[in-house]
């Protein structure tokens, strides 16, 4: 069998057994969380060391020539920072590998550093190594580490997928749809100037929401992920990791204006339900709680959903007369390539 | 300009000087050491993070058909924690990142896989996670975490390439040259068996010196690094951060029986001093400290030299009777490829 069969997820729960069955390390009292969360949690004595890394590929992730080497080092640095956001902790370290062809430009390069010194910047990460190696084709991976306080009862203070209880509602950051916009835009999809402006830096200048997953955690809510698959995909993460199911109104869905005026009703719906790499936090927790989140949170907190209790671990969008939406495509699989 | 021009010391550089002159957060106080050293440290309230990240490339640094899949896994892993060894420090976290071949068969897959845990078990680390992208060429990235303890100064204790010091004596753990023994043994350079076997898992199964990192920390030793471009290259880089000489005596250096009988005196004493791979450490201090981390070391201590006031921030090996021998090739440059 070829891994294109098996699919990234199935690559990635092969070794998560194998670890289990054989590796006495995986078995360490310190390992809080690991293969298969958003990222690992290491217990030390007086946080939790949280770590996390993610990787772009030339003709995978990026076209050359679309995206510029700008962006592109901005991007690398948020897609990991959203990760350390989507456990509510606070971003620490980064370290940068880039496998380089030989016949790169070096203002390229100093282009591609400089984009990744702003995120840095603007997301409070310090860039402190990392790797360059020769490779036929380009692509940048990231490690980012993070942290995040105890409780009392010496447990990390975190959002975590697993923690959606039965009854909590479900709610969002910000706007959705709007990155998945901004690459059809790129793409060459007729927009107006303002609207085709504000979704390509949607695509392009991701913000992660550090903040927000701060704010989440001080209300108490214990579950989150941030969005980069698309919100219905990224929602059945934690349906599954939950034991729960969910629903979503796809009336209450956060969409911008941009998006509604470039694509119409029907299709920015789909593209909320559907975009990937909105870097939006999802959070669950009590009505409560999420109000108090809401009130100390910098971005527009929604409400869209409720988790609720069912045999199929999957999320379901209803319309506004509560009938379930027929959607396409569910999701990326990078090793599939669909 | 290309990059393979600039090469990948040049590429690592202009970033960190980009950095120091745009990137507020690189200026962090936390941060301890960064781009440049062997890894990061990164200062917390009771100890230092140390985070480091090497990756391996198809067709750069191991051929397809000549390393298997588990040597590869277990490299992979042992490369990075060599890099925690070279600073004292205690393993704890692995993240690894793949990127795969669409072809890729899962059976490999599974082998590169037990190689990785056969590693993590035997180094002592976690493999808590990673990223799976799909891609033209297979790559293995790893970013290991470790911590080191502070004095009571709240200084970290570590070991450093810039902590050198007129006088000190240099020492290595363990023999030189195996590694690169190996390799051309891989190659086809003919040995007997025995000896072929031991210098193919010198070179297949690299073992970092952590414990022996431990004992130098414990002993006082501040100075060290791990031997992987080959060792004049990598006291090269001691010479140049601590702003000193060294001279190496040829007579010194520790080559085990099966290097020698396979390659004959002189071109083992060419493996010893320029061969890569070897992940051995080398540390310098006062003949005292390195007497007393010998003293706990679990593998044997050589002194081969030491550090000199010198106007040339250079290594040089000494023959028998004083006089400075021509070495061939000075270490490999990965994005210059010689």
């Amino acid at each position: 069998m070829k891994v294109s069969e098996l699919g990234e997820f199935g690559v990635i729960e092969r070794l998560a057994q194998l670890l289990a069955a054989e590796g006495s390390a995986a078995r360490d009292d310190r390992l809080y969380a690991g293969i298969g969360d958003d990222g690992a949690v290491w217990l030390q004595k007086d946080g939790a060391l949280l770590a996390t890394t993610d990787t772009l590929v030339e003709g995978v992730h990026f076209v050359a020539g679309k995206t510029s080497w700008r962006d592109l080092g901005w991007k690398a640095l948020a897609v990991n920072v959203s990760d350390i956001a989507a456990m509510g902790g606070e971003p620490e370290l980064a370290l940068v590998t880039l496998l380089l062809r030989d016949n790169t430009d070096v203002e390229d390069l100093d282009e591609l550093y400089r984009g990744m010194t702003e995120a840095a910047d603007a997301m409070d990460i310090v860039i402190a190594g990392g790797d360059i190696v020769r490779a036929q084709e380009f692509a940048i991976s990231v490690t980012a580490t993070g942290r995040a306080g105890l409780d009392h009862a010496k447990q990390p203070k975190l959002l975590r997928r697993s923690a959606a209880q039965a009854g909590d509602v479900i709610a969002v950051t910000g706007t959705l749809g709007g990155a998945a916009g901004g690459l059809a835009v790129v793409q060459g999809k007729q927009a107006d100037d303002r609207a085709a402006q504000a979704l390509r830096e949607r695509h392009f200048r991701p913000r992660p929401r550090v903040d927000a997953g701060h704010a989440a955690v001080a209300a108490h809510v214990r579950c989150g992920i941030d969005l980069s698959d698309g919100l219905m995909q990224d929602l059945g993460h934690i349906c599954r990791s939950s034991g729960l199911g969910a629903i979503v109104w796809q009336d209450k869905l956060p969409i911008d204006d941009a998006l509604r005026a470039t694509f119409g009703e029907m299709e920015a719906v789909q593209l909320a339900a559907t975009g990937g790499e909105d870097y939006e936090l999802l959070v669950t927790g009590t009505r409560e709680q999420i109000d108090v989140m809401a009130g100390q949170s910098n971005v527009p907190i929604t409400v869209i959903g409720e988790m609720v209790a069912s045999e199929r671990h999957t999320a379901r969008l209803l319309d506004g007369s509560g009938k379930p939406m027929e959607l396409p495509a569910a999701g990326w699989d990078h090793l599939r390539g669909s």
